[in-house]
């Protein structure tokens, strides 16, 4: 590797020159890091997934944002009747040709619809009923004229309006048939979901319920919460960022504080863990020492072990995938720059959790925006860039890996595919957002 | 009204002739209701936004998706020190020019920085210290050679690439000074926040903890978890559309329950929630009688009562403002349709929200999105259609304002501004995500 007559230093710079991150020496030749869709492949493979994840019924209310555990069918149709959708009367719509201003069709009066309840009279083709929005329709009505084009008195209904068969109304099942699935297993239960369950009967259901660790490590890094920071060292962020967003996108997890960079500490505190989760994410010191300890930890747990050591991504590299397939852990190793973490936790813990629930992948969006401004890229990695949305459109932050401030004021991530090289202020970007 | 020689039935149906939802009769004449934003405007100013809402202090993780009751600022700056953003060598940049692989520098061997600690060395000129990425820069250094770059044996350090000054380094307080604001009172606080509040020492958070209550009304609404439903009768979906809206967007809310058709119920169902809410959200049943008991209440409040009837939008007109500004209750009702109750929550009920706390507006993104097939639209009101996300663009979803799965599958809407109308694929679309 050109160290020339150097001898390396025995420190941990040593393994460092002789294996970068991101590159994996095998078999006498380097091997660059594979894409983010290879590695997500290579570990669901690897690790046998979907597994079956533990699950818990709870409310509907307290299912908002949280990940179904199987598919929801419809019990009942909806609307579980033909209702009116305007105040009028309803009528058959043949009864209603050619009528207008000018040449109203004059129908009996039939009487009136009550909410709430079944009609107890039907509709012969020179009648009407009065019928309130959301009202029952009688039998033999197939249309509702809207009280602004009628009127009544003495027993007779003056129409001015024509209708078609089926105007103003929702016809029963019209919108959801028996049996219809509502959601797939795995989705993320969104805020137009409780509505829709609850109108159905629905008012239970069943979600996923993994077990989530989260692990900070670093020499450098002491409680969010420490009174005084000394010179060198900084407040614990990451266990935050991974809790915050994991919350976000359905997922409750349990913090187990920070383990300094020594092996005994970091396997102690992760065996702590692992006794309790069925996932375990370990966000790494920036150190090398760091990561090579988790790399160690997660290769430790037995088969398959460590699967990926890198991913081909930018910020997000130094991320390690692993697990055990016999006890059920999934172990990830984050990257310990705050901006490198976030981008791993979206970009590769989320649709890992996709894959082990077995569903799923609706965290976030992509959309095509034009760009406020260019945005530099190569060829090779997924680059991930903070952007805010502006005007319709969406303006590239400028952003270390370092950075953890880059996040505020941004709406999501402009997403620089492996073969996209440099945009140009106008060129339409992929964009996901929150 | 052109009624001709009938005389109006003493019903519920006569007030509708006359007064139709959205028309206002206004000293003899008749004036349209008005837009989105006016009303937005004249509801603020009605009720002298912004109040002084009820706040809770809460820790950073409890604060994720909840609104900001204050300005919040940097406590100390980040980073708190210079930091190396790569393991490598601490060096004076200087030094290193016309460094190459051909070429090196050698620089003296200074000693190694330990993470976590202040390092007990300064840089000269001509040396050279270990670094490890988030490591303090000794006194002296200005950039950092990566470890690739350099190689060291014997109390040399060879570097084999210049660097520039500030190269690979994050400087003191380079991403937030002290006082910065991070964020603005009434934001809601997102994903990016928490991560950066624990960095900066910040452990406990003051949030908005407005008390809301929602009450659904209609003699046909049974509630959701109801065994059987009676024919012609529905179960309530409002009550927990409303409520996982407001949760998505930071509000905690109550139900108060199903209220029937007829005013003293309403009335007393109403005092209750008044009694112990900040902000009464009256998702009206659909028929006339049940927005007109709203309107009748919210009228009663006293000064100023009801202030909007009717909004110029679609779907979604039927939505009243109004509240007491001496007893700080602001009162809402809400169209009954399930598509209707969700546009006029997310259009009208968040903004008023963020008026009444003096600043937010977090709710949703706009984004401008080629549309995949036409949208038929009229000038006039504000419209909304169900839209989904497809191949970067959008495409728009059926439905009528009864419908309540329109919302399934939808990633937001399509809002046409008063002044469009009909847009043909291709074209681009404004579109409010979720």
């Amino acid at each position: 590797r050109g160290s020339g007559g150097l001898v390396p230093r025995r420190a941990w710079a040593a393994p460092t020159v002789l294996r970068p991150i991101g590159v994996l020496a095998m078999s006498g030749f380097i091997q660059e890091a594979r894409s983010i869709d290879d590695c997500l492949r290579l570990a669901a493979e690897g690790l046998s997934f979907p597994w079956n994840v533990r699950r818990r019924t709870v409310g509907v209310s307290d299912a908002l944002l949280r990940r179904s555990s199987a598919d929801i069918a419809a019990p009942e149709p909806y609307p579980p009747f033909t209702r009116s959708l305007r105040d009028g009367y309803a009528v058959c719509h043949a009864a209603t040709t050619g009528a207008s201003e000018s040449s109203p069709a004059f129908l009996k009066f039939a009487g009136e619809v009550v909410m709430g309840a079944a009609p107890p009279f039907c509709i012969a083709p020179d009648e009407a009923a009065l019928i309130p929005t959301g009202g029952m329709m009688p039998e033999g009505a197939d249309a509702v004229v809207m009280t602004e084009n009628a009127a009544s008195s003495d027993g007779w209904v003056e129409v001015r309006a024509s209708v078609q068969r089926g105007e103003n109304l929702a016809l029963e099942s019209e919108e959801i048939k028996r049996s219809d699935v509502l959601i797939r297993r795995g989705d993320v239960i969104g805020c137009s979901a409780p509505g829709l369950l609850c109108a159905l009967g629905i008012s239970e259901v069943e979600v996923m319920d993994m077990r989530i660790g989260v692990i900070s490590t670093g020499d450098e890094v002491v409680p969010a919460d420490a009174r005084s920071v000394p010179a060198g060292a900084i407040r614990d962020a990451d266990t935050y960022i991974v809790q915050s967003i994991l919350k976000k996108y359905g997922e409750a997890s349990k913090s187990y504080g920070i383990a300094p960079d020594d092996w005994p500490a970091l396997e102690a505190r992760a065996h702590e863990a692992m006794a309790e989760c069925d996932v375990v994410i370990i966000s790494g010191g920036s150190s090398v020492g760091a990561r090579d300890n988790t790399a160690r930890l997660i290769e430790s747990v037995g088969d398959p072990g460590l699967l990926i050591r890198g991913i081909n991504m930018t910020p997000g590299k130094p991320t390690l995938i692993g697990g055990s397939v016999k006890d059920g852990k999934l172990m990830i190793g984050l990257p310990g720059h705050p901006l490198s973490c976030v981008v791993s936790t979206v970009f590769v813990v989320l649709p890992l959790l996709d894959a082990m629930c077995g569903g799923g992948g609706g965290a976030g969006k992509y959309v095509k925006l034009p760009l406020a401004s260019d945005v530099q890229g190569r060829t090779g990695p997924d680059e991930f860039i903070p952007a805010r949305l502006e005007d319709g459109g969406v303006r590239p932050l400028a952003a270390k890996s370092g950075y953890i401030s880059a996040m505020m004021g941004a709406d999501g991530f402009i997403r620089l595919r492996p073969d996209t090289e440099t945009l140009r202020a106008g060129e339409t970007a992929e964009v996901w957002l929150w």
